[in-house]
């Protein structure tokens, strides 16, 4: 290159120090995008982290993250024998170890003659490796009590979330009036609603109802599509079952009002189903959208189009950082399940370690299998503390004036409704912040424990919560919610 | 629900078998994407295995999949390091083992303690695990001879692909005339446009110079931007260096002319550097796009707009499954990058295991620790058997009367040209195939060679091509040599 004629042309294209040419016009759909799981609250439980590195005094010695679900970084360890499994197909010389369970090895063979050049480093087929899909379409069969499931029409995903965007993906199309309009439950999960934004798609809010456990009620269905029919296509219905951030368990009964709706009014169901192995009140069981549809009969199990989604993330495995997740479609037609691949071939494939922890989740040791008691009694453990903790946390937030907690039946957080007086909307309207951001800033300042505002997921007007997860051990738990309640009191007593 | 309701209510609700709601408007703008590298001839390949399997005689007893960079799917072994510590962060329990060196060891203890609840199925930070992003700015500063890198700026990613499309979805806005525009090069890599699609931005196509080793000429990113601007607003301009499909090594003064012409035109620069260890020719060298944009003095390196791409998937790792990567961004506005930091959170995190495997391939055994000597062995192995492939791959073709073949300077690709006679062009066009499908069709069917037509990469109008990988082992990529020239021959005498 010349320098000279740099120089003399740097006059002609002068670029102002600070004014990077992208800032201007960013693209719109991400800057709306908002997702409050991981928003300021979180960046400023990471300010506050390093001060107390730095040994900077606080009224409390360690953050408490209990803004995300994310259970091993809460301390609950990993089941044995998935890692087990991982660690064989991870560095197969391990394959020769006897420090490693028989039935360990022979899954971890499976898994790798499945793969190219028998390793996790070779790409997978876009839809993931073969006889994954195949153990989990066996565990969809079993789960729903025979209902048949074709591997065919299991995907594999990056996490849930991927599974989750891609089929928006490809579900939303129009422009004005006939852009697609997409359901969902508020308060959501806020994935949702950062797609639905990233797509340009339009957000129809359908509420839950908080006077009656977050139930979803059909009625309130209809009056959000009607009033949606005004301005937009409505086309796709997202729920999610057990309920994130609100903790319901849908009973039989709603879920076939549900299916009924979406066949009525011809609409696609997104079946966020992750915490289907996350139920806790003894009056309340999962039923998969799937089973139901399918004990509905034909009009609705050969017409309705159904995505469901599990991961490896949720249930008592709690392996977020593998990614890995599946998702089954019903009814997609023959070419948009084409689409579909096509989309999913250019990312490549999910990660193929994370596929291999899929296939654990939906296929773990078998009663009479060497592993088996371990990991059983690893499962009941997990399983057993979060119950404990669920109502725990019910009762304890119950106990505190100003604050109405609904039974935690299932998944992992809890969603209390919390009274903010009148001075204190005053203060966060001073401080450009919504009511439940201020509260649970100073909650985060004064105890360390970190939570996210309910206005992150949506709610009521007028109406204040947050989400809580219940993933802490016991002790640590039942100190956290002790912060809170005196916490709590306090803040009454300031701005009272 | 009442069965009645729903047996009246499905005389008013006819929904016709076979026509799905989604299908008459699925999204646009996927329909429109197209990816070859896993397209109609890879399908076809995958029909063909099926068909073996069950017995049915071919001329060939195997599939050889050229069609795709994909190492140890072909038989490379992974490094035996990297797997030892993936296996060590995987297992913990293993720490204790004497059968793994202790500087694997070390490593696996660093990541971990980096790690949420010191494990990898804990969700790392949105832009990575910090001290890894730590080692990739170490990496960085080596490679380039001390030019800083700041870990602030390195942002590890679900595999290369991940980083390119998220980077691009940041920067696409506007419509009509002033739509964003993306430079590509021709031949390009299906990732690129397929992106472009998604996110219905503009494709602005510059054409490297196969006459002279496919090499970039400024004066043809001239030429595109110019007519480009009558109908979009050029903003990115993107790099892939060293080349793929087309396995050209950029010289040093072809960057310092690329930098500069962004800087005039004041384009963001997107530099795909995944193949940056794959150099092979003895007269190149790989250069940074970042390293010679701090060379070219402040006005440039505090100025241009630049992000670099880098992955596990190539390099002699080869960890494609781990789906690993990193992108390093330069001048990127602080608001900006918050937005970046927003984005990524909505999918929570690159996978973990993914990015220690891109801590491994930044940092690999140095001399003087325990694994550098087998590590140097094997690092060494796949580097000179790919150069010898690379070369014999250029040799052999050349031969071939009809076929002309640039040198693979890097990366693991050749893309020869290849003549196709006028009756095989109407022979193709009776078919409603592009010429060069209809090629690769039948070099599939005749000889289970899959590789992929230059139709799918973009090529100059009248002339054709394919891309085949150099990875099957050397004895066995002499036999697929033979047999595409045998092919090639029959092929020109049957339609001369």
């Amino acid at each position: 290159m010349q320098r000279a004629a740099v120089l003399v042309r740097r006059g002609c294209c002068p670029r102002a120090a600070g004014t990077p040419a992208v800032l201007p016009s960013m693209n719109p759909q991400v800057r709306a995008v908002e997702y409050a799981v991981r928003g300021p609250i979180v960046l400023k439980a990471g300010e506050i982290e390093l001060e107390l590195q730095r040994g900077i005094k606080k009224p409390f010695t360690e953050v408490i993250r209990a803004n995300i679900g994310d259970a091993q970084a809460m301390g609950q360890q990993p089941i044995t024998f998935l890692r087990q499994v991982m660690a064989l197909c991870t560095y197969p010389n391990l394959l020769d170890s006897p420090s490693f369970p028989e039935d360990a090895k022979k899954r971890a063979r499976r898994i790798l003659q499945a793969c190219g050049g028998n390793s996790l480093g070779s790409y997978s087929a876009s839809q993931g490796v073969n006889c994954i899909r195949e153990d989990v379409a066996a565990y969809i069969t079993r789960r729903d009590g025979g209902v048949p499931a074709d591997p065919d029409n299991i995907y594999l995903t990056t996490g849930a979330s991927d599974g989750i965007s891609t089929i928006l993906k490809i579900l939303v199309s129009g422009g004005g009036k006939s852009r697609t309009g997409v359901m969902i439950p508020i308060p959501q999960y806020p994935l949702y609603s950062a797609v639905i934004s990233e797509l340009d798609a339009i957000q129809v809010n359908y509420y839950l109802d908080e006077e009656n456990c977050w139930a979803l009620n059909v009625n309130e269905l209809r009056r959000a599509i009607q009033e949606a029919k005004d301005h937009c296509d409505p086309k796709v219905l997202c729920i999610i079952n057990p309920g994130n951030p609100t903790g319901q368990v849908q009973s039989r009964k709603c879920i076939e009002d549900v299916i009924h709706f979406a066949w009525e009014e011809k609409l696609f169901l997104l079946a966020d189903e992750v915490y289907q192995d996350n139920v806790y009140s003894p009056d309340c069981r999962f039923h998969s959208f799937k089973k139901v549809l399918y004990e509905m009969g034909p009009e609705y199990s050969s017409n309705v189009e159904l995505a469901s989604f599990h991961s490896t993330s949720k249930g008592y495995m709690g392996e977020c950082g593998y990614r890995g997740g599946y998702m089954e479609v019903i009814n997609l037609h023959p070419e948009i399940k084409g689409q579909l691949v096509k989309l999913l071939s250019v990312r490549l494939c999910p990660p193929v370690s994370g596929q291999a922890a899929m296939d654990i989740v939906v296929n773990p040791p078998a009663p009479g299998e060497e592993s088996f008691e371990q990991f059983h009694r690893e499962k009941e453990s997990v399983l057993g503390n979060l119950a404990t903790k669920a109502k725990l946390t019910e009762d304890l937030f119950n106990e505190v004036p100003g604050i109405h907690c609904n039974p935690l039946q299932g998944a992992m957080y809890a969603f209390p409704r919390i009274f903010i007086p009148t001075k204190a909307v005053e203060a966060a309207q001073a401080h450009k912040m919504a009511p439940d951001m201020f509260y649970c800033m100073k909650l985060l300042e004064e105890t360390g424990i970190c939570v996210v505002p309910g206005s992150g997921f949506g709610q009521r007007e007028g109406t204040y919560h947050f989400r809580m997860t219940i993933l802490p051990p016991v002790e640590k738990l039942k100190t956290v919610l002790q912060k809170v309640k005196d916490f709590h009191i306090k803040f009454l007593e300031k701005y009272a």
